[in-house]
């Protein structure tokens, strides 16, 4: 396998002099327009499909950028990955979230263990767990059966199974399948877990404690709060928590908690919703069958993802088309708009994923490199969105390519019509309209009247948001976020960039501070 | 008053001629960076304090703000904005959204109306209003008192009000002045109604329709989902309900409705949290003296703004420094980092606040401009992003201005010592460390756990997030993006850039479509 700086590659040059994109202005208008969008869309798995006709793409740019994962080897090195290379260079270790969803090459043997038999084992153990629970087996000190889980995390360990909770949370009220209200507490700010605890009935939540090292600093913190909340109630919290870490960590096999499932090294945070870090919560929330579905869905994708032609494979497309925006049109910020309330806090997720993945200056091995990688990510879901920042997406200065999600039908069984239509309909006929109106724009005499179009969109659509289909989509963004690692040549898996931070917060508590760290210490009061 | 081209400028050219930044690495190392915060700091209201000495900022840069403030007239734009000028030049209307604060120049006076007496007015019928909702005096139809309000609104009518409330839930309940509790209905999505209404006590639950046309598609939709809901549970909308509009809105007196209050013209929707929009919904949530607190806080703030010497004058400062930032730094994003768990929206807010006003291409008079306008707004409160985007922040390949907000004690009354440090401290050691870690970064052999520094933040440091200190903050934010919308020669106060999309989607909805317009809506499975 060659793993070479992006702009070494010969398709990097042919990218380069490849001159100015198609005019998408143009090419969505009129009837040529419906034809881009025949053409320009590729099936995903679980009913969905990505459409890319209002990028700035066409035939010749789509040939370049096959040229480029050709040469850079980029499914190939997908197929390294999942087989079990040393792919996170900079902590020397494997990377196996793609494991927990399936079998997709070789056995992966670590320390002398099958990983795929150990996320399957973990993933049982999880579900035996919240069966157990379900059925009143593993019950509070009272013998009563519990009705909230409580997930204490932060980071990967948060956004990602908060996002994928708030997803479906309706959806399973409306199919009959919320076995318990599962709430989160992550941030080292005492009020955040003060509210959670202060909404919640004490006695009968259980509490999910999520560190890999078992040394976090603010989920060692929040469970301290939440066992001396749960004394101070009269309570015990042996009969409270249970831990999500690795097998090796303090919290791992401790009778202070009711279970432990496991977590490895080859699973970073913000891969790791599909891991026992989701497990619990979600099998919890949902019931096992559900977390089942949902790791079905990324696992069809995951499958689709190892077709080395970029037609066919859409998140290695979606990877390169934003490549090719970020390195070539020089677009440094990508907007994700989910035209559908569950999905709230996917946008959050998908920052730390994208940002923490790719936002680096060194190369896998290192070494300083001269190219913009990863782009800053942020979204609201539409139409809020539209009441608010779409303005500056319309009229302002920057370009902003844009990720539309939308579903044809919304998950609870209740709509209203007004003026000839249900809101689902008003839903996607806003994100219909979005779509043209940044590609194609509008003239007008009144400068600030005028749209100048040109302002490239995707959409994935769906039937419905179903387990299966949340599943696809976080396995869709988990892969384009690596092909665009590949691309760059950076190691997507680590993250150095939140250590110093770390390391200064522990001078200021031990006081070894001195010159503008005192000053800010003083002026926050914490000296 | 001369509204020219920020590029038309002497102060232009001369900010430009200026040369590279102070170099902050080295400024704010060792005793000089404790200087440095002493120094570039100035005081808000509200017990709050702007902290701008981790900006790229030395006195020769102030100086030439100080001379470009000066030359655009920036504070005399604001006296003539709000001693009621036609500053909204593009729906030809005054902005008064301070004078909800306080009579800060001049009586204005508006279709006969003195328009500061109409602000009071309004503030006093919503407080009557939720008095006698707190009292029993206005009841559902079975005589019973309401506990809960909801606010249907999109997006002024949503964002600020909801980040608003959520800033104050906790430290209203842990001062024991949260009255009822407040939710939110916004998106056209059918899901977030029948969510929300889901989870509330719909029998003593009171809506308030917020839109000042009162034609609002999202709103009009939302309310009458609500109302089948009422109906369909056997009770009565007209008791139910009560509106924010316009005097002229269908909505307005009108006998389905307990009580109408009115807004105008003169306050577009991202800055009405402050009117009647925020008056109706945190009077009911916290009663009338917490939103006058509010009001305080910000109409303190408003004042500090009228100074023209940008050393004391935080809102202005702030401004231009991001406008250095954004012109001749080449800075396309700002990210706002709040360390409290309580702000978790606000972030939501100033999108819509900032990209909404300043997301433009034309001048105030309609005419094209050659320079960058408002950047990209997001965020996320802190400890959380630690763990997740700064990656990007501290390592990535753009430099990513920052915004923080910090403060010295929490909201609620509950917090843990966990190694000899509480988790307040926790808070405040992080923010204090991130600003230095940003600012002087790290050397290390290992380009890997290399950090450049030199990304600039500043921080707004507070006792406690109090109402007072809300409002400062609110107002603040409010007045940064007035003053750099003078400086741009932009109309921050319209949103030309929300039409375009509106119309495509009535086409859509009534079939009347062609191209690919037509092909998306197949898509999304409304044709």
């Amino acid at each position: 396998m060659q793993w070479v700086n992006f702009d070494k590659l010969d398709s990097y040059k042919k990218l380069s002099e490849l001159g100015a994109p198609v005019n998408v202005k143009e090419a969505m208008a009129g009837e040529e327009g419906a034809k881009r969008v025949e053409k320009y869309q590729v099936p995903m798995s679980s009913g969905l499909l990505y459409s890319y006709a209002a990028k700035q793409v066409d035939d010749k740019l789509l040939d370049a950028l096959q040229e480029l994962a050709d040469e850079a080897q980029l499914t190939a090195k997908y197929e390294e990955l999942y087989n079990g290379a040393v792919i996170n260079t900079g902590e020397k270790r494997m990377v196996l979230h793609q494991l927990c969803r399936g079998q997709l090459g070789k056995d992966v043997i670590a320390d002398g263990v099958n990983k795929r038999e150990f996320y399957v084992a973990q993933q049982e153990k999880a579900a035996a767990f919240a069966n157990k629970v379900h059925a009143g087996e593993i019950v509070n000190e009272k013998g009563e059966k519990f009705t909230t889980a409580v997930q204490i995390g932060i980071g990967g360990s948060d956004l990602g199974p908060r996002a994928l909770y708030m997803a479906l949370e309706n959806w399973a009220k409306a199919n009959g399948t919320l076995k318990m209200e599962a709430r989160f507490i992550s941030n080292v700010d005492p009020d955040d877990a003060s509210a959670v605890l202060a909404g919640v009935d004490l006695a009968h939540s259980i509490f999910i404690v999520v560190s890999k090292s078992g040394t976090t600093l603010e989920t060692l913190t929040n469970e301290a709060f939440v066992k001396e909340a749960l004394k101070k109630a009269g309570l015990d919290p042996a009969k409270h928590m249970a831990a999500v870490t690795s097998e090796t960590s303090p919290l791992a096999g401790n009778p202070e908690y009711l279970e432990s499932v496991y977590m490895d090294d080859y699973i970073g945070g913000r891969y790791s919703s599909s891991s026992a870090v989701g497990a619990v919560i979600l099998s919890l929330a949902f019931g096992p069958d559900v977390f089942a579905r949902i790791l079905n869905g990324a696992g069809a994708e995951d499958a689709l993802a190892k077709n080395a032609d970029i037609r066919k494979n859409p998140a290695l497309l979606d990877a390169l088309i934003g490549v090719y925006e970020r390195n070539f049109l020089g677009y440094g910020v990508t907007a994700v708009l989910p035209y559908s309330q569950a999905l709230i806090r996917f946008p959050a997720h998908l920052q730390q994923l994208d940002m923490e993945s790719n936002g680096k200056s060194v190369n896998r091995f290192g070494e300083p490199i001269d190219y913009k990688t990863g782009p800053v990510i942020f979204g609201e879901p539409g139409t809020n969105g539209q009441h608010s920042f779409y303005q500056l997406l319309h009229q302002g200065t920057d370009i902003i390519p844009i990720q539309f999600v939308g579903f044809k039908k919304n998950q609870m069984n209740n709509d209203v019509v007004i003026q000839d239509s249900t809101s689902q309909q008003k839903l996607c006929a806003n994100v219909a309209a979005q779509i043209m109106a940044f590609a194609c724009g509008k003239d007008d005499e009144n400068p600030n009247k005028y749209f100048a179009g040109t302002r490239p969109s995707s959409i994935i659509v769906g039937e419905q948001l179903t387990p299966e289909a949340l599943g696809a989509i976080l396995a869709h963004f988990e892969n384009k976020v690596m092909f665009q690692g590949f691309t760059w040549n950076v190691n997507s898996f680590d993250q150095e960039g939140v250590q110093l931070g770390k390391i200064l917060a522990k001078k200021v508590l031990a006081k070894d501070t001195d010159g503008a760290l005192t000053s800010y210490s003083k002026l926050l009061g914490i000296f």
